[in-house]
């Protein structure tokens, strides 16, 4: 611990799903960081599968929270990051790879967001058929292309306290 | 930018993964750090299906680099942390949410892993169906849990550059 500042293990701790957001637009800038951030996430032979829709219009972000269970705070979001990812650039083609790596971005993306003083949330589509095929619609993504979640973005309008869920029966020393 | 010291971002341009380890153990204090960051990582519906297995013994981690393409590391590594998922606990019971359940963890593993100076490297097992029936074997797992990565840990013996892999071509503003 004495290597390390509180402040980047708060990162970690400090990081909620907010999912009420105060007014205020996410700049270009904020935004090519939280992508930089999730491009830099590692991936299965370094392939890179993901693909990132950026959705600013409210029309569509109210579309996105009508489709999506536990998506409601998207239509008051500044944004969204749709998360995708392209099955036919995946390591060998598998869905298994693709969803270890674009939830490797995702969490990258996450965690940048609360680096910034942002609020964010990650609302599954991905395995749910029915919002994928609601949400592969709406995005117009080409067939070989699976979205994966929609990251909620905005100011944070709640203030949530940090923890973890740290819990020691998960832990298993040498074997289960 | 303004908002945030350059050191948060390092966090994630300068994570890396590391193959090359300096001498020296990884003590429980700092593994229970690493533990509990990622156990702070979001889960579908809170379902945290998440399991791990810490492996100190050099004659396993030396199985697991024998096992895995690519984790020839493992066997020089100062531990392992083999994180599963355990089927029966992920929502829907579905493999999908586990998949990306397990992903947050073990990316908030890796970064906290850099954050707190160490080096790590995330060996792939799950969905290689070889990978996985050896490491199965190995560590005794039930029926249920899946492994699905081997964190590779130790003390950093290379340096590399912090990067992105930005692609301004996975990033599509508004539809695809």
């Amino acid at each position: 611990m004495n290597t390390v500042s509180n402040d980047k293990l708060d990162l970690f701790f400090g990081r909620r799903s907010i999912r009420v957001y105060a007014p205020g637009a996410i700049d270009e800038q904020t935004l090519s960081i939280l992508l930089k951030a999730a491009m830099a996430a590692p991936s299965a032979m370094t392939k890179d599968p993901w693909r990132f829709v950026t959705v600013r219009n409210q029309a569509m972000l109210g579309r996105l929270a009508a489709a999506l269970p536990g998506g409601k705070m998207l239509s008051t979001a500044a944004m969204a990051v749709v998360v995708c990812g392209d099955l036919d650039a995946a390591l060998e083609q598998r869905l298994g790879y693709l969803l270890q790596d674009c939830s490797a971005a995702i969490e990258n993306l996450l965690l940048c967001a609360h680096a910034l003083g942002l609020g964010a949330c990650w609302v599954g589509i991905h395995p749910s058929e029915d919002s994928a095929r609601q949400v592969r619609e709406m995005l117009s993504l080409p067939k070989a292309v699976l979205p994966i979640a929609a990251i909620s973005l905005g100011w944070p309008g709640e203030q949530l306290e940090a923890r973890t869920r740290f819990n020691p029966a998960y832990v298993h020393p040498e074997r289960w």
